[in-house]
């Protein structure tokens, strides 16, 4: 393997991988749950397949430019992100060949909708639970009833109900808070739901986000769920609780270029151009940027104690790492590095790395 | 213009940025000053031929990737970082056919070139400026004669001298301190010069970063400047006081997705896999990703008070809107937003839009 690593790269831990699918597909199961995932994570038309497997048959994405890449092999396909009406030829030319979902949170962007529309487009209203990043308030009836107004005056607009993402768990550091936080969010659902129910008896509530999704087991009131990061995980999902380092299943590999013993520090070929500049505050070491790990062949160990990326540049990576374990490293070696966020570091990288041999392709 | 901006999009201000080329060549040549700019700020061939017109025939890069892309049109390229001796193959390939130079810092890399280099090779060694990022103590002088002597066994490795990036000028705040770090700087490389002159009559003095080569007027006993960001320049080079803001070459247009008036905040499309997730502290608005400009055509306007990029996630970015602001914009319009840091925004982005209609494309 050793000699295909010749720039920084990212490993993917396939059977982890599919464990991680298999595992939410499961739930999602036994919770009378459709599983609609995320591939934000992942953009990858070949790691997408792995999810069939487990009786997956829709995704969520987060731009129409992956909703493109993705409707070769996918036929109904949510973009969980607020309509961009400066890309209606792009929605008109996917809703002419999928079922294409979209989500919609004022009254402009519907009638902008209902004026340009030229095909069948499923719309949801975005809810804010709580995160405060978009969405309509769910006490703001006026404005839900507006929307529905301009979606029940043109038949192509289809309402498949209400969406939400209740981001905010990324600030929890445990399964109690993360709990927390979900049962009020899932709280702000529920009477849009007995509201509409009998009006729109197709339409659904759509709950999203890794952290709620993992360690959940109650579901009640949720017809679908969209978590994304879960496929691969990483180090901030571990710190919040959702899962622990063991189901991380990507990691970077990265040449080792420079070797300091006196300020215990090695320098990789890996910056923020790979990794992304997304950090971590950790207990124990306080900034950093991943954590690092040894390389086992198709997996890794555990993170090695006190060795972690403390400062990322454009291409420069700097590695504290103890007196313990300077020595076993030289030049010309690459380190593997658990990420902090595999979304951004995965969009960084254009590829994985699987299974010592095999490189597969993203958008 | 408006029409053709449909998703996050780098303008370019292709006036603004000739002028930055052409006041840093003038530096250069009225100091005696060979220049060698870095292109990992634009990675554009097309940009790239813009130096040409003020007499620039050789550049820097920060990876052989990007050596190999510039180097159909450029025949001196130094790559910019520690050797990275997994990639001999694209080095030896690279130096076959342009006058290739490459970083080294360690005995170990110095060895590993004369075993396994095929062409002739120019080679700097990196000497530490006090960034302590990576290098050579300037002190170290056994370390130098160790890799010096391993340079003189082997006619291919050609030695091109003293090496440095004073990368701490990044953490100044005014115009003295960056001349203040500049100086000393400079002072731990005039031994070396002294030192070695007459044994390498043609070696040189290498010195690196915008915010030095920006400000400082002197530059007694340096041969060559490699600075690259100037091209652009951006947020953080103004909070340095390398720059005013007047000077940014490069802003992202984003739609508006969603506006909340009773909060002040406007949603763009447009996210850390846009701008990068680099921040700056502002000394009025706290942690900020970019600051908001009034498009002019082919310009902007200087940032309009109090408008920011307070928030970004993947693909979402959140801004701050003053009252006096908030019911100018409608969604469907765009944000014209100067970047913190032009170089990640750069690499995010892959092309450059320019002059209302053409778009310049890169690695």
């Amino acid at each position: 393997m050793e000699q295909l690593i010749t720039k920084p790269t990212l490993l993917l831990d396939k059977h982890k991988c599919k464990n991680n699918i298999k595992r939410m597909a499961f739930k999602a199961q036994q919770k009378g749950l459709s599983l609609r995932p995320h591939f934000k994570t992942h953009q990858s038309l070949e790691i997408g397949e792995w999810y069939k497997e487990f009786g997956v048959d829709k995704i969520c994405v987060s731009s129409l430019a992956m909703a493109e890449y993705f409707s070769s092999h996918w036929q109904d396909i949510t973009v969980a992100f607020p309509v961009n009406i400066l890309e209606i030829d792009s929605i008109n030319s996917l809703a002419s060949k999928i079922t294409l979902n979209l989500l919609v949170e004022s009254k402009e962007a519907a009638l902008y909708l209902k004026e340009n529309v030229k095909h069948a487009l499923g719309v949801f209203i975005k809810i804010d639970v709580g995160y405060n990043r978009v969405g309509v308030q769910p006490s703001n009836l006026e404005l839900i009833e507006e929307i529905l107004n301009v979606f029940d005056s043109l038949d192509r607009l289809k309402f498949k109900g209400f969406l939400a993402h209740a981001g905010h768990t990324y600030n929890c550091r445990s399964k109690e808070e993360i709990l927390q936080v979900h049962e009020k969010a899932v709280r702000c659902l529920l009477p849009l739901k007995s509201k509409y129910e009998s009006r729109y008896p197709e339409s659904i509530i759509s709950y999203g986000d890794t952290p709620s999704c993992s360690v959940t087991e109650n579901f009640d009131g949720i017809d679908e769920i969209r978590p994304g990061n879960f496929v691969f995980y990483d180090l901030a999902q571990a710190q919040i609780g959702s899962t622990t380092n063991d189901d991380i299943a990507v990691a970077m590999a990265c040449p080792i270029v420079a070797i300091y013993k006196e300020r215990n520090e090695i320098v990789i070929y890996g910056g923020g151009v790979h990794f992304s500049k997304d950090r971590l505050e950790d207990e124990a070491y306080g900034t950093i940027y991943g954590k690092v790990v040894q390389h086992t062949g198709v997996s890794w160990t555990k993170p090695i104690p006190n060795m972690y990326v403390s400062k990322l540049s454009q291409e420069h990576g700097t590695v504290h790492v103890p007196d313990s374990e300077i020595s076993n490293y030289k030049i010309g070696d690459y380190l593997v590095i658990l990420p902090v966020h595999a979304c951004m570091t995965g969009h960084e990288m254009k590829s994985y790395y699987v299974e010592s041999d095999k490189i597969i392709s993203r958008l």
